[in-house]
């Protein structure tokens, strides 16, 4: 049987994560590794989960074993109530606001799913969260992306790209912005106060929904939290999505999505076909562990780790990095991220096979673009390498950086 | 915000699940329900199951609070592929062939993105599952429907129906055929040997890939396996779905694709998107089990269970509806449900008001269609209500159908 014939346009199109292709041999001995954007699996409060995982299989079984809701466990949802008030001071949600997902990646397919035409127009920030553009790429939707600048989405670009497109009469195919306001995967940035307030300025004038993903709000390294997008533009605006992955564990695979009921509700439609509900053992273990822990100071320790390794990074990359002109990152708040730009003329994805020789390992610009267009930045994640390997990796990468440029004539 | 206008197109076609509507009062006191298909919570093995959730939560952390690879766990795959040898006799599987899914009902939805287009023509049986109509449906595809006979699909009905659309200049447009071979949900019947065979030559011939969905194929009253249609037609002919839900228990929501390698890629790589991966706790809970114990020998008890329901229930349908002519049911081999048939007739979504009245429900067949048309047939499902309820349930039944057949003149 000849397969290519027979694919759906969106079979056809499907193409396999750059970052799985690139970070198969980050494992080799030797190798350092920026690459995965995974937590530390020591911060995972296991033997608290491994009880209460014995205890909901064993007493629970009529529900932990059974079919799930599509919306997920009730349990969960009316602690996901009290976090959010907690996290963001929202109070004025309810059950019918809510529905769990498998992970944040489900809670993106189905949005996009009910939003997106081929023909509608979806906003993303460049550089994207790589996980919501293969998402929203699936329905083979249009894509404007807005720039990043340190403190948020470039404002002043989207509003003159909205004002541009209205004109040329697309307006009825505006669907959503999508955006990551907190510590930016992978971008690492901030969105400012002043920002947020603008952005709900705009998307209210042009009507465009906000897509508020904020998976890292709680690794918070100093200063204080900024209003949520949702706790501001409300929920005739925004669409907000959480995921227990960065602050509990990720394995559980549990994201939610919390919106206008009308919305949720059109979620779970879909979600009913998609695979019909996430499974109940793995919502009810994070609902009595949220009943019996404070998840925040669980938190702690690893936002100290990970603050720690952010540290020694943003040191390592001064004394590595601030020779070479044109060269700039952000120091981030928090998150798991740097983001580092070389000076223009650098391809990341060409240099990533030097890169390779020397055993280190980053994520190249490319692959958090749309287009997989060429792209002289490169993330790095510094919370899986312990402080040795952040202090020899940056030297390895800065060997790679001197290397590739003077071989292309750029130093 | 008005939303209609900002819906997709199949945002705007979605709708809840009738079977979810209709079952929102079967659990009020006095009622007996045939409507749910899930398995008895006393058949899953909990006590084993809560163990092996401890150790592997525990001990295995590393991978079992982890993200999880798309694809799923290798531990799983090496029973899974002991299991296909021993349920099937297939040998022919590696690595490579096999996916695991959140639930068959995400494999149904990841091979319909794969496969269909608005323009595709997909091949489904009358009446038809309808996790699988509704996973279809989210593509916007075209549907052409083939009768169930009491022994399978109509095959003659299928061969005359693909002539036609060729003639048409439809044949680019096949792409699959949709079909449970063994114990149908609902219909509760099983496609014979010779049908299977027959089956194969003719999608050999029109090169339209057959679906097989194999959820309750262990679920054996009585009489041999008949052979699968993967192990008839092989790899290059046919994708297999299977799945621990109705064999061990659904709240683990693990269904698996077995497929070509190319299949099983594309596959992989629309569920990066969808979801990234499913939960390996989960999937390493099932692999130890099936690890440590005989899974066939643990489900001999809970078959013996449905049986004994099944003989019940169809001892009460020969003892109040022989008498009604035009009436229909197969006594199924296995499987979980049965197949009422009233005189064409009746109207079952019409006469299901009738039914609440009395505190019976059934599934009306209007639900097992693709278009919602009107049916007179129902859904029966043994495995929930005790036999007790089983024989006085058929009773309330026999009492709606007369009251509704004399009310409309019927009989």
């Amino acid at each position: 049987m000849e397969l290519e014939s027979k694919l759906s346009e969106l079979g056809k199109n499907l193409k396999s994560s750059l970052i799985r292709e690139l970070l198969k041999f980050a494992s080799l001995p030797g190798s350092i590794s920026f690459g995965g954007g995974v937590p530390d699996p020591d911060t995972f409060p296991r033997h608290e989960l491994a009880q209460i995982a014995q205890e909901v299989t064993e007493k629970e079984y009529k529900y932990t074993l059974q079919y799930n809701t599509t919306e997920g466990d009730d349990e969960l949802a009316q602690q996901m109530i009290k976090l959010l008030e907690r996290t963001y001071g929202i109070t004025d949600v309810s059950r019918d606001n809510i529905i769990f997902t498998t992970g944040s990646q489900q809670a993106l397919d189905l949005i996009a799913r009910i939003f997106l035409d081929k023909d509608s127009i979806c906003f993303v920030e460049y550089p994207v969260y790589l996980g919501a553009a293969s998402a929203f790429r699936m329905t083979l939707t249009q894509f404007e992306t807005i720039p990043l600048e340190d403190d948020g989405i470039n404002i002043d670009y989207f509003e003159k790209k909205l004002e541009e497109l209205d004109k040329e009469g697309k307006r009825k195919n505006f669907r959503f912005l999508y955006t990551v306001p907190n510590f930016h995967n992978p971008a690492g940035v901030t969105m400012s106060l002043e920002k947020r307030k603008r952005l709900i300025e705009v998307c209210n004038k042009y009507d465009i929904i906000i897509l508020e993903d904020d998976p890292y709000g709680a690794l918070r390294f100093e200063g204080e939290s900024l209003p949520s997008l949702y706790s501001l533009g409300g929920p005739e605006r925004v669409v907000l999505l959480n995921t227990f992955s960065k602050i509990l564990t990720p394995g559980m695979r549990i994201g939610v999505i919390i919106g206008r009921a009308d919305i949720v509700r059109k979620v779970n439609m879909a979600k009913q076909g998609a695979d019909l509900c996430s499974p109940g053992l793995n919502q009810r273990i994070v609902a009595r562990y949220l009943e019996r822990y404070d998840i925040f100071a669980h938190l702690k320790p690893a936002i100290e780790l990970y603050r720690k390794k952010k540290d020694t990074m943003i040191k390592a990359l001064e004394e590595n990095f601030s020779d070479i002109e044109g060269t700039h990152w952000v120091n981030p708040t928090g998150g798991l991220f740097i983001w580092l730009t070389l000076p223009e003329e650098f391809d990341t994805m060409e240099m990533f096979d030097m890169a390779k020789e020397k055993k280190i390992y980053y994520i190249p610009g490319e692959a958090f673009t749309i287009d997989d267009s060429k792209s002289s930045s490169m993330r790095l994640s510094f919370c899986l390498p312990s402080e040795e390997q952040i202090i020899e990796g940056v030297e390895r990468l800065k060997k790679v950086v001197v290397e590739y440029g003077k071989k292309k004539g750029l130093i």
